[in-house]
């Protein structure tokens, strides 16, 4: 039986991790990683998957987000079933402040989250003009990565460390790829082939607190000074936060850590050992760059020719070598296929296993799928 | 013999490297580097010394940088030993465009330079007010750095993989460190201890091309639009360049790629093997954000009490853990000795030498000379 060529997955963030885990098992293909950050880099501030609250809580209403509504549902029932692993934690009695009665999203996902209701107006603290509480999940971000790699690992993927700035770099020298997934998150915006000028970073920063403090707070009622503790698996709680539009400053400002944990002690004074600001055990200061996209994420097929034409409209400004027009390239024109998943912003981590679930579909809908399970699925 | 205690330098871009050469190697101190990025990181954008085009060309008048002008003179005369051995390069030749007489600083440095001429007003290009000749030198940024992290390591210096967000971290647990160079650059905004908010990035793009070009041209006449060739050892060029303060944006923009490209074909159409924007062979696209400080370089002794005092002022708003006020701490209170160097901007390479010398000053003159080099200078 031929062996299959390859799927190479471009990013080993939550998405790219996802999207390889259900190729590689509900279809079986030949999966391989390439990556300028892998899971174990969880000081890594070159990629956003570390830093991520990762809790689950939708940011649209499912009028303003229909895709993402989808892929939260999926990722939901995904993450309930591993509870009983210890990846994910239930979060009970979830607070959720908002600023109007449209910040609750239409109460949408009401029935996908549990013990859903609406606050009373009694029950909102000074200020608050809206609010809700459910019970949700969330996961311990770098944990979470590297159990996907281990999986995958098991699987047969293969993990490469290597820095890409252009898609020709994928495929120089390979004859066995058949499809690249680019999950590049803010990459995309500078990769050659890609350089997709909507990305842009929405910086956060937050506060590691060691705490046994078990609820979740999300207060958006003030939308200059956001403020969320969000609690996950090992005894860590997250503080936040900021959301900085095109801010891509990788530094934690002391002022704004100072801000985030009066608000949030505030919120909950249970993160703290014994209710004041000095009690509150830090273990570190996080910034994260959230891979934005104006327009929303880019889950789709697209279709390269290489070698890149540089320069010219349409082309790439930023492809390497010479320029080379396709009629100097002789017999090494060729057309390459990426399914796109980058673009998540906030929310990666909560729609991860949604998207994983249509990038498996775009795969299949372009390269059939793998023989060897063809072949299985026959007997 | 006692073992003296070791020195840690942190961060191990050019100028940890050269302060911790200049210990190890002049005064035979025990050198310790603890640095989230190492001298191999070639591709991490974590720190700014792979992305320099480290050439020598001062940027301030005596006046303006007396400091400045005294290390970047250490500097060049270390280079010039450099050259037969390939590591550094003469770029004779070099053409530099101001758009003013004072951007020719006072023409300070003529006789530290080889050739030094003012070039006269038909000599140069068509809005160009004012500009300069001589024979300068360069070097190949990474290259450079290993080659001094493999002259640390036959000296016996180590290295240690570590990212630290707090002063503390660096002493935890360790009874044997006499002192500690800080040579963190931008991280000196952001380690907890000391939270230098006057640091701030400039960042640069520029674009790596394969080239024979071996002069070098500067041309500052228009600041809105800096353009800069550095050919450095190895048949490659540096073309540049932005210098964007407080823009910590990672990404290679397509358009400023252009933009530099453009204008340093005009200004030596040799970087192209035909001519054209098209036979410009490139290697890569770069962007380095430059360890700036308002204020200029923090190059001083500073003595630290630990634990840090958190949130208060004066304090630490970045320590970890909790709030220990001094007298909780029973008696793990110490003072530590900390060498500042950092905050060289664009000119961290070529004063990196200059430095290295103040700073293995200042430490003799806190610790005295190692116990094995007093013995062997009484031999």
């Amino acid at each position: 039986m031929p062996v299959d060529k390859r799927v190479v997955v471009l990013g080993s963030g939550v998405v790219g991790l996802s999207c390889g885990l259900a190729l590689a098992k509900e279809v079986g293909y030949r999966v391989h990683f390439i990556a300028r950050d892998l899971p174990e880099d969880s000081a890594s501030q070159g990629f956003a998957s570390p830093w991520a609250g990762a809790n689950w809580t939708p940011f649209y209403s499912r009028d303003e987000g229909p895709r993402q509504a989808k892929w939260e549902e999926a990722t939901f029932a995904r993450w309930v079933s591993l509870v009983p692993s210890g990846l994910a934690m239930w979060l009970n009695d979830t607070r959720r402040y908002a600023d109007n009665e449209a910040g609750l999203l239409g109460h949408w996902y009401r029935d996908t989250v549990r013990n859903y209701r609406e606050l009373a107006q009694t029950d909102l603290p000074k200020g608050v003009a809206a609010g809700a509480t459910y019970d949700t999940l969330s996961v311990n971000a770098p944990l979470y990565c590297q159990a996907l790699a281990r999986e995958l690992q098991t699987l047969g993927a293969t993990f490469e460390r290597r820095s890409v700035t252009s898609i020709e770099q994928v495929f120089e020298g390979q004859d066995d790829i058949a499809l690249v997934v680019n999950a590049t998150g803010l990459g995309a915006k500078s990769i050659a082939g890609i350089e997709d000028s909507a990305c842009h970073p929405v910086r956060g920063q937050t506060v590691l607190v060691k705490s046994d403090c078990k609820r979740c707070t999300m207060d958006s009622s003030n939308p200059e000074a956001p403020a969320y503790i969000i609690p996950r698996p090992g005894g860590e709680v997250i503080c936040g936060g900021t959301y900085l539009v095109e801010n891509w400053d990788l530094s934690p400002s002391p002022s704004t850590a100072q801000r985030i944990l009066a608000q949030c002690l505030a919120l909950d004074p249970s993160i703290s050992s014994d209710g004041t600001l000095d009690g509150i055990h830090i273990l570190r200061h996080n910034v994260g760059l959230r891979p934005a996209r104006t327009g929303g994420p880019r889950v789709e097929v697209d279709k390269l020719t290489l070698p890149l034409v540089r320069s010219t409209e349409p082309g790439s400004a930023l492809a390497l070598g010479t320029a080379r027009a396709p009629a100097a390239s002789g017999g090494l024109k060729r057309e390459v296929t990426l399914v796109h998943a980058y673009g998540f912003s906030s929310a990666g981590y909560q729609q991860s296993w949604g998207v994983a679930q249509d990038v498996l579909a775009l795969v299949e809908g372009e390269i059939g799928p793998p023989q060897a399970w063809a072949g299985r699925a026959k007997l």
